[in-house]
């Protein structure tokens, strides 16, 4: 098997060195969808998706037990807005789907401005944007707006206007299997239910897309597991129907806020020590080394993949940490916060996070009493006496030194403190040089 | 079992909120007592403490053999001056019990000053104190005295009086044990050998005795072991007595210097990582966590409960540090050094090391497949989107994630960094909620 | 056995105690001689040697086939010289042996300062300093000079005068082995092969040689087994012919570069937790301690002891670390960076660290359950309550708490932070005082 053909690294969605248009553009396609964790945004979502990538799209019925919980009712949105009793409409989900409160009950009513207070949301430090706020699963109404314009609402009555349905359907999402060489396999997940938010998560989803598509078009050891699916519900849906499937996920990662300038930020996954978590030691974005923080039990979906009775070897990689930026759930997470080159450089981050799970193997040293003859091989200066050695050298005294079936290339790596890709170099060439043997894909 | 009836957290000695004014007056009946490892001091402050808890009072005859030691004969003072030949007294035992040498042999001679001069004791950097010297398994006599009076002694001669006895006797220490829900005990131990010394030890004898009345008036899952013990001798008679006991031990603290301004100071136990090591982290004292310092084999009966052969799970709790204050050991241990208020936070942080004890145990997640869901439970926020996450709701993510068998509730505050009483309030609510099983108290 | 018979800590080579002189003389007669891998200039230096410890020299024959590699033809200089058309001589291996290129091949011709350049090695940066350069598993041959010489070459036709022989013969080494009470071993190797260069490594032969001599008079636990071999190739035919003696190496030492006043440093085994990488701890070298470092496959012959085939417990130490001095691989490695002051004190360091060795021991409290009464044994000061303990008591009750099978002395003396030898003096003297059994050597 030839690595160099396995993973080719210079190849990019749309053949092209820059993926941050084609990205930037997707991004800007999912931007205006209503999605929540139900319904036909997330559908529409899955369709434009599905121009990258084979998505297979599963609907799970309302109603259906999946652990603790269960699936609820799709919720549609025709359409909603607050009006004076002048019919001056002050609130319209027409200008933002952020102002309608995620899963709102459906309401037709005249309300006084004390009656209305409760059920409008804002941010009184950032008085220009518009909270998102959502009821999954308490019966609810509420419109979320500037705290600016709220300061100004006239005490009036008002008339509350929201065409929503919630009724028995089904929840959506898709998955795609990129079958490998062997039955092992490498997660990637995103949420799909936030409405218009860009980075958290059109970001994810388009990133996770194109690499779907990139890694589609190679052979790769791993078999590639793409969820796009609601948050919590979503993940637990796929869990559920997948639970045998689980076991054979080797390394895993959420991704989410993955397209502006900040980060990039990496939480460990719950056991901590897990390759994935250390394989990001080993890659760089934008110059910088990738922050990691330890696991905790808030977030994304690693929650549900990290739970105690799954415990799967699944982190989080984002740019900017969520919760930990100003835009963060707010009308302020748009495209001015996601960037082309940002998108870029996060998806180049995670194909090389994907070279190193696809280039890692435990070399077993065939000539381990005493270093081998490296000079006749070519592979030593043949001039002895200077200073230093040279990073080449360096690496193949490495990998001969602790490739004793108890270290992988990544461990390698990380011991002698070189780049994975060297590492990985020169255990190709000390392979074909017939000085070590493959004892097999690390786990 | 109803925790919260099990451990009232309010429940002070006296029933009032301020123990300080009970713990002071009890360190300062004990105070002017002449205390040695053997003798009537000992059994006067036994009966001292024996107004607040039953204390069972224990007899080991002279020459009983413990280990490596043997019960030494029992010492009496009936009194002790040296005066000139003219008739003035330079020292008197009747002014600090201090100004003889502890277990001093009978004497009654005549000596010049420079006869005398090896038998007289001073502290030359602490001109005005009394230094406090024994000589308890060496037949020795001596007085102690401040520097600037003995540097005022003329050079005649002096009569030398001494009336004490060394006798066939025994060795008198107490023991109070109260049962707990289980067989399982926690030990605190204090030395009772010390005479006018108010911080090292009248203050944890009077911490301790008020500590067993409070919980002597409770439901504890543990039971309690307390030891008021003449130091080593003692300890090694109680030990020599209860080899098998020693297994049922879970954790233990030995007290002392516990009511100064300084510290607190935890000496962790031998094993290093035991249960008490931790729990000492998660309590405070006057706003200050609780240094740590490594065990190390001297210092007070930790070293006899954590000598190779017993290797108890026990630490030594202290404020200032033994041998690190100035009055340490000198007539300045007095009832000025110990404040109300210092020994109030010093019981109070006792009582929350064993509220931490009592109440960690460990949980297992009945629904450990995902996260169940909080909110129909009323445990999760209704509404979503919010930026941060509360800290209760944090201590139920938390606790979930963790409660898989190999986590206490110690371990899980630890880990996120929450305080013990928050995580125990999460986890005995979704104990509540059908959420979790107890598998049992930590050991 | 009595420890300090079988050690005495004062003897010294020749009886004094100042070996800086010894060793410094022996230093000065190995630097002229030109050694290479093979040649009589190691038969010379090996009979040098001999003068102070019997050491058997031993003969590989070219072609004998050692693991991956083959013993080279002997190499043989007669004399080398460069001069120009009108027979001015501009570099002569008469002036110093670093000027040929070590195992350059047999060379007459007339050459342009064009063809010749290739074979020219300077130091552009050191421009007055002769780099030292090797070239034995590629037939080849070259000069080395000063830059500044090299830059003043005319330019014009050259004659190269180069009388070298390689030719079967053998490849030879010394090898020192001092029985000890035990069949297990430590080893000190040092490597012969390189030319005048005075610190790399006459440093090592000299303090090596001497220490052999002082090792023979004494009687050892271990054996102790010296080798001076070709780098590279003389320690994989020293492994090849005793792989089975491998398994008798407890400990070991790789020792270069030990005569300057720099350091000391340790590169420890690649194990990095063997008792000489601990041991190291325990000493000092002119007041300073050991500075370590992690094990990496670059360096002298712990390359080959530490090959995972092998992975003895075998460290480097040097006083300034190879590559790091600015006279490393140049002339200015000459007798002047050498110093007998600093020959003195790593001699005594490695002494110390055999102190070490010798005298680590696991004992076992034989009165575990309790402190035992040291006082009747004249171990603790006979009258109490000072503030503070003396470091001779803290030996004894961290030796005692600590030996319960699971800490060698060489572990309390790290654990407690008191000197080794305080450590040993306690435990011996409580071996003698019946408290303590020896479970034996530490391994």
């Amino acid at each position: 098997m030839n690595e160099a053909t396995r993973f080719p690294p210079g190849a990019l969605p749309g053949d092209t060195a820059d993926p941050g248009r084609a990205l930037f553009a997707l991004v800007a396609r999912l931007f205006p969808i209503c999605r929540s964790i139900t319904g036909n945004g997330v559908r529409e979502t899955l369709a434009i998706l599905s121009e990258h990538v084979d998505i297979a799209v599963r609907e799970v019925p309302t109603g259906t037990q999946v652990f603790d919980w269960t699936v609820p009712k799709e919720w549609t949105v025709r359409g909603a807005f607050l009006r004076t009793a002048n019919g001056r409409t002050v609130v319209d989900f027409a200008d933002s789907n952020l102002h309608l409160m995620n899963y709102s009950e459906p309401v037709l009513r005249r309300l006084s401005l004390e009656e209305l207070r409760p059920h409008l949301h804002t941010l009184p430090d950032q008085p220009d944007l518009i909270p998102y706020r959502t009821s999954y699963y308490s019966r609810d109404w509420g419109f979320c707006m500037t705290h600016r314009d709220y300061l100004a609402l006239p005490d009036e009555e008002y008339e509350v206007f929201i065409d929503t349905e919630l009724a028995d359907g089904a929840l959506t999402y898709g998955e795609v299997f990129l079958p490998g060489e062997t039955d092992r396999e490498v997660l990637f997940s995103a949420h799909i239910c936030h409405p218009s938010l860009a980075n958290d998560n059109c970001s994810g989803l388009a990133v996770l897309a194109l690499l779907a598509q990139t890694l589609a078009r190679r052979r790769n050891r791993f078999g590639y597991r793409f969820l796009f699916a609601p948050g919590t519900i979503g993940a637990l849906c796929w869990l559920a129907a997948n639970e045998e499937a689980t076991r054979r996920i080797d390394h895993g990662l959420v991704v989410s806020c993955i397209g502006d300038g900040g980060g990039p930020v990496y939480k460990r996954s719950r056991r901590g020590d897990a390759v994935i978590d250390r394989a990001v030691d080993a890659v760089r974005c934008e110059g910088r080394r990738v922050a990691t923080v330890d696991f905790s039990p808030f977030g994304y979906d690693e929650r549900q993949f990290c739970s105690p009775g799954f415990n799967l070897p699944v982190g989080l990689l984002q740019r900017s940490a969520f919760g930990s930026f100003p835009q963060y759930h707010t009308s302020a997470d748009n495209l001015d916060l996601v960037q082309p080159q940002h998108l870029a450089s996060s998806f180049r981050m995670i194909l090389d996070i994907v070279e190193v799970l696809e280039g890692d193997w435990l070399p077993l040293n065939l000539s381990p009493k005493g270093e081998p003859q490296l000079g006749r091989r070519g592979l030593y200066s043949a001039t002895g006496g200077h200073k230093v050695t040279s990073d080449v050298t360096m690496g193949y005294l490495w990998v001969l030194n602790l490739a004793d079936g108890a270290h992988t290339l990544l461990d390698i790596a990380r011991r002698s403190g070189l780049p994975f890709r060297d590492i990985a170099e020169a255990a190709a060439r000390l392979k074909a040089g017939g000085l070590l043997a493959d004892a097999g894909p690390s786990a």
